[in-house]
């Protein structure tokens, strides 16, 4: 297939590098044109100067930006994709943004005879550069099923959850998990150095019962060792955490636990730590003896 | 081995047997009697009118009863089993307590000669049924090795932490996880109902990854489906954050997260719902079915 | 002054009133026509279909409506006030909005010669219909002077705290208090009832120390008493506290226990109470009426 | 009358001087017995070397020490006052302690036919040395009766609430006033130094109206002046909010706001702050790059 993709980000970058290694013929945009031309030299392909030049005569167009906002330049800006996307072609949403965005893509899309798909992906920049990424996707079916065999360049579980929007719903979903669980360990983990106990002793005794995660199970280790230059950022975590709350708000639903977690994380960027992983909440609860030098 | 069993409760009976069915002399002690003589009927054994009678001759004794206040009582009681214990025995205490109480029977203990371990479970009724319990244990060394082949009879990963006192902590960071957890995934759940998303699907689509959790993959689903009839209880839960929060205070050790999700169970309770699972924090989330009328 | 006032609701509807019967010559508008029909019935003036019309030969322009996005539309829409503003004539928002709002339309009003102030309103309905309103007023001085003496026509309080979206700003501030504060009563006061301790008895002991607040002197009685069909409502109260937290995250300032009530007041909203008085926040720590059966 | 007087801290000092000064012949004690003999040299009266010798022949003692274990102590210990006292006196304690207590030693009281009042005081340390306590009491009306005007000595507003305990459950309520509001202040006015706004001019603008309270009368100028060496420590606060949760819990009333300001003062302590007044929570929302030198 002929593909654009737009955004080469941490994420994007590897995910159309995937694209074009699976035989499609990509053709990628990025808003400072350094990284299009290190994609290229990297992996083959195109690159085109505006997000309408990269999409024009494309089956399927790629977005993977930062939030709401760059979503809307890229693709209805005066050179969005939008406008150069002909009737039959599929515009594939992979930004972490709204449901209420998706559904005005979606609608904007329907006007002009393209299809789209809302497809926030999780996994991080590992699953990015292996091609392992879980793909959650909202919108019509056989859309979906054209589309699905083109997103396995580089996710390994792909879900059609319903209608658009609900992937960007799910994505919430994963995150609202994530926040009061992370928390919650990193208290616990904070417990233990206050207790003077041996951390992996303890994670060895616990992570086979009912207090198991996937955060215990990769983090725990890297939490008592005070890393954090990896993983998913608190800056990201805290554009989510609006999303999911804004969302919440709107849906009558309530999260006071994430909210409360959310202003941790505020406390975190606050101290010039917003590119550090999420794990880094343990810091909070470490005092203030221990000096915290920033990661960037 | 001669042993006692101390504590025929949920936990207690089935644990009890196992230990008689795997060649132990057991003879046990409840303070309701009409369970120590179903325990025999269905066991075999002896039973005897008080933790000390039961004590009597034994090479090991184990205790899992409620909290601190009752483990003191058939203990150091004026019928108390440390009473009747010979100096070279064992006392195994199973009930989650504190830290404290475990250095307080650990000090009593020496002064007869006898050997103490704290040593309690994470499991529940069906790992205590299934004798498949996780046992954290704290004490010395030589006496944790010479008692280990003992708790296999019910334990399937049993872990010395440290000294005494360190499996009561061991299981505090347990519950320390637990509570933010279980209250994450209910607001994830509840977020998924409010927008009219199918659990199922959504599951299925984050499970694999950084939101996964054991509580997610066994609780998930009879939470969407309102059962809370299993499980462990919020009562339960309130006794043990209770000594969470107060051991962190002694320690300097902040729970914010913990503190408050421990008043949200206080809410279950004043309602109604201390015996129902942990997990019922959802009902909470998802409004009063009751509408309440509106002022206007 | 020829005067227009824009949005004449809960607080517009008093407000326009009480600068009408200081003497000016007000012409009103409001969406639906028969609120302005209404005004122009008991105090006179004239009423005009458009904002635009209503602003049209007017020295200053008020508008009190409900949000940020209602404030663009009657300012800045295609028949938005500022179209028909001539170059020295003030435009005032009384509406609780942004203060990124407030710069905007700062900007736009400075494009057409004309001044700003943003001057939200404190004292509620009673506040309004008494003309004893609290303003807080962002602004160049010299516009603020001009405008002052007119504002005292429902104003008692008339601060000017600095330049374009302190206005704003300070009604956060005010807010922000009010949130904690109030779930602090709340928690206090329901308290009192599970104790079963005469609540006057109580407020009177403590009601003039440290503990003291207006909430407590004009609240706590109407709370004790289940009342709460007057006052600012919990919907009002959330927009409030999104335009809070929102701020907070460009501000970088981290607002754990408001984040936390805020979540309190969707729980309200849910249950169908977004009417009642922020007070209501002790419904939620009463208990269901309805008592919930337990599961054993 | 003869009264005794127990423990001359920070509180206790100045009340048994007013006690002296209003003309009662007082003997107290303290356990260490510089501070006794300093009393002495200061207000006359006499001093005893335990609290039963104090106590002898007393028609009133009081008590004001740290907590439930200090006053059981220095009442039922081995030299515990209550032993010395005969029948018909009555024993007053000021501590701030549980209900549970109060009960307890009004029935060990009642045992010796002594009276007994729980009744923990308000005002601080400025409030103890200008005899300007509030004071809120449990306990039989007739003992109150008599009682009260000795109380005068120290006490401004003296208030009966009820029956035994009454006193203490007032004081939590106070305190559980104070928590979140102390926290909503400081979440407020850290807001305002984020903003960049004049903050004299803010709390003007709004200290009228609905979001006053005493803490912002008080200490909003100090708060922002970052002066906390005065008022209620944090250590204090932290065993006062102990007792209020405890007592929650046993009540089946929920305070989640309370809880999560508990360990917001749990960070304070942990970072050595514990001696500063409780409005150093602001401190916690200031971000790191302040220092923050001890007080202690
Ligand atoms: N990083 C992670 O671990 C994960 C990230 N995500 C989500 O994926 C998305 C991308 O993340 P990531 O790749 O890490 O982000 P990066 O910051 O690394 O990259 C963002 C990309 O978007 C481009 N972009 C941003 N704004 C605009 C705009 N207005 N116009 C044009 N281009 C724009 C950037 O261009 P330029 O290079 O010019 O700045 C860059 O290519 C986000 O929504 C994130 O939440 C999801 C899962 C995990
Ligand atoms: N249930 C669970 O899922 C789990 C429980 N635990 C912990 O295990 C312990 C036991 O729990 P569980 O078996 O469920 O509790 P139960 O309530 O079922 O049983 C409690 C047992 O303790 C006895 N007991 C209580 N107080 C006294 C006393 N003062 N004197 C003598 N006997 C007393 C009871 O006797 P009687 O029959 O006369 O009332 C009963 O045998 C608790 O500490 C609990 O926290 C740990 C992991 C999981
Ligand atoms: N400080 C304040 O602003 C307020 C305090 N309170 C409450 O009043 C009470 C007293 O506070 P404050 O005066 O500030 O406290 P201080 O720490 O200044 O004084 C405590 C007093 O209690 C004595 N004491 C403590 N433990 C024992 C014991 N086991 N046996 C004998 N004496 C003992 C101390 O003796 P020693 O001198 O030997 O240490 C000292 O006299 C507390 O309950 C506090 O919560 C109430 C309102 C305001």
């Amino acid at each position: 297939m002929r593909a654009a993709f737009i955004g080469l980000g941490v994420m994007g970058f590897p995910m159309a590098g995937h694209l074009q290694s699976a035989g499609h013929q990509v053709t990628v945009y990025n808003r400072s044109a350094a990284k299009a031309d290190a994609w290229v030299e990297r992996y083959g392909g195109c690159t085109a100067p505006t997000p309408a030049e990269a999409a024009q005569g494309a089956d399927v167009v790629m977005t993977c930006v930062g939030n709401d906002h760059d979503v809307r330049e890229v693709v209805l800006g005066v050179h969005g994709a939008l406008l150069a996307m002909s009737a039959g072609s599929v515009l594939v949403d992979h930004t972490t943004a709204s449901a209420a965005l998706a559904r005005e893509l979606a609608a904007a899309s329907a006007a002009s005879g393209v299809g789209f798909l809302d497809a926030p992906v999780s996994g991080g920049q590992q699953g990015a550069e292996g091609g392992r990424l879980s793909i959650m996707v909202g919108g019509e079916e056989a859309t979906y099923e054209r589309i699905k065999p083109v997103l396995a360049a580089y996710g390994k579980a792909i879900t059609r959850i319903g209608p658009v929007g609900s992937g960007q719903l799910t994505k919430m979903v994963n995150q609202i998990c994530l926040a009061g669980l992370t928390q919650a360990l990193a208290e616990a983990l904070a417990f233990v150095e206050h207790a003077g106990l041996d951390g992996s002793i303890v994670l060895q005794a616990i992570s086979q019962g009912a207090a198991q995660s996937w955060m215990m199970d990769h983090r725990a280790g890297t939490m008592l060792d005070d890393k954090f230059d990896f993983g998913f950022a608190v800056n990201w975590m805290r554009k989510d955490l609006s999303i999911c709350l804004d969302t919440a708000r709107s849906l009558g639903a309530s999260l006071p636990v994430t909210a409360v977690v959310d202003q941790f994380f505020a406390d975190l960027q606050r101290d010039g730590g917003g590119r550090r992983d999420i794990t880094s909440l343990i810091r909070r609860l470490r005092g203030s003896d221990v000096a915290t030098p920033a990661v960037d």
